[in-house]
């Protein structure tokens, strides 16, 4: 189970949405990681779920206590870097949008 | 290109965050096919966006003009056919969440 484990509404969370290239799969994924690990060291940091269709096209969600715990992660500079190098090599498009997360529902069988 | 051409903020985003069982692929993907052809008729919607990986973890993020076209997208009767099939066979687990979207960005190469 890899759901993210947050708290009653509301919290926020950023949904980024992106189109794969073809581009240096190996180093894709490591710094897919190391961004997930950096990110959940970052303060207000709930979570995060992503999936990604043999396409290319992926939705990664990454949960946050407030807006301004997603603007010092949108800050940080490792991440940035990252985010240089995305959209330099390793999407060909990409939407992020912020949200604040009002309502949840869930089951478990 | 499969993103969502969704309008300027603010709007609304469902994500539904679930874990498909092995049962009825086929039925399950005919259904789904079905149910997004039916939300796109439904007043407010705006568009979807949806990755599953192999490990049948899948997001699927849903766009609407106002939480009232999410009520009644969800009170749908084919819609909670679907949503009971769902909980019976398709899924071992799910979350949805109820968000209003309060900025975007985008990049397109």
């Amino acid at each position: 189970m890899l759901f993210a484990n947050t708290p009653n509404p509301p919290y926020y969370a950023v949904i980024f949405t992106s189109q794969r290239t073809e581009n240096e799969a190996d180093s894709y994924h490591s710094m897919a990681d190391l961004m997930v690990a950096l990110a959940s060291k970052q303060p207000g940091f709930l979570g995060v779920e992503s999936a990604r269709e043999k396409s290319g096209l992926g939705i990664t969600v990454s949960y946050w206590d407030s807006l301004d715990a997603i603007q010092q992660w949108k800050e940080n500079l490792f991440h940035q870097k990252a985010q240089e190098k995305g959209k330099k090599d390793w999407y060909s498009s990409y939407i992020t949008r912020i949200c604040k997360v009002e309502k949840n529902y869930t089951i478990s069988n």
